[in-house]
């Protein structure tokens, strides 16, 4: 066991391998991709997932509160403002929820969160708690699950579209809006973690703050897979 | 003593006139605009007063970050831009360092705080973590002192090109950008409290919120008046 510090590089490299539990993997997701997915296992995640989109917003004010370095701020801010779109009837959340009525949701049943659950809601307030208390760079580790996203959506957008004929593919803009936004949002965030995480404690801070992302989002797919599987 | 909720308009009124503290009235500020400040007070009240400027997006990243209405949240954003600008050189926090400059600080002085005092210090935290722990309301309520930010800022404008001639007119422009700044901010915060805050718990919680405000801004002046005063 080595106590040494990783160049930037090796660092990089360590996040991307380190990575092993990314929640494309999750059984869920497999079954989503390869088309087996039932309109109900649908319907439960896409309004299960709302509360983490939902939540991103707060996570992001939170990130910007903790973080005194004004040029991340500067560019960091754009990801509240890509979310919650400049005017009425823009932005991500607002994608999400078109994606909600395109699976035969109701907006009202979305946001009032009667679908939600338990399972979900804590693996997501936990996620906005971790970027509320903890120091902000390690918030800036947790989010580099982007890292993986361009390549998950990209599978994701081909799957919905070829096997999920019965959603109008007009409403797969979140998706298609991700693909591009993500590598901005990871790149930026990489180029912090690089920066900043110069010692083996910092490394391995967000390392672990890596790890805990991706354990919030398997644990979502775990409740949604439990409540809604058909296995 | 009444347990009946107020009208909004009644609520307005009554946060327009229970500012009694409001710091324009502090001793320091009253010969400020007297013209009676000598170079060590404003130097001291320009380096102590950047550690607030600096700190108000982290307040408002907080008010972000536990505000659930995406409308508010579109709106609000605008005044972390406006602090932090959207590129090098611009924003609010880089016209105070200018200001910095325009009286015989470097930047650096400024940015290392040497200069500052441990009661401004605790007063601006104390804001801070106000923002990170009560309801966003009260936050937002807190920062209805910018009611009346536009009168004292038209007075100081003209109080600086009067009697600080010393100071170039043209690094004045903080205060200028708020003169504008303030009214459409100030609006913005009065319409959530009366929408928002509609039973009397609510209600003296914002009034409370506000002179928790003015004592924060109060109490700021008293540190410097007390290091840099000559009374």
């Amino acid at each position: 066991m080595t106590t040494a510090a990783l160049s930037p590089d090796e660092l990089e490299e360590a996040l991307r391998t380190h990575v092993k539990g990314y929640h494309h993997q999750h059984p869920f997701h497999l079954r989503m991709n390869n088309g087996e997915s039932t309109r109900e296992e649908i319907r439960g995640w896409v309004a299960n997932r709302f509360y983490y989109q939902l939540n991103i917003p707060k996570k992001d004010g939170a990130i910007l509160s903790a973080c005194p370095d004004r040029e991340v701020r500067r560019r960091w801010v754009q990801r509240i403002v890509d979310h919650d779109g400049t005017t009425e009837g823009t932005g991500g959340i607002e994608a999400w929820l078109r994606l909600a009525e395109a699976v035969d949701l109701s907006r009202d049943e979305v946001e009032d969160a009667r679908h939600l659950l338990p399972g979900v809601r804590f693996a997501v307030d936990a996620y906005v708690n971790f970027t509320r208390t903890k120091p902000w760079v390690e918030s800036v580790a947790s989010s580099l699950t982007e890292l993986f996203a361009p390549d998950l959506m990209t599978d994701r957008l081909a799957a919905f579209e070829r096997h999920y004929t019965w959603i109008d593919p007009k409403e797969l803009t979140y998706f298609r809006t991700r693909i591009v936004q993500a590598p901005r949002d990871s790149d930026h965030g990489l180029e912090i973690v690089r920066k900043y995480c110069t010692t083996k404690e910092t490394q391995d801070a967000a390392m672990s703050a890596l790890s805990f992302k991706c354990d919030v989002l398997w644990s979502m797919l775990d409740a949604i897979d439990l409540a809604y599987g058909h296995r």
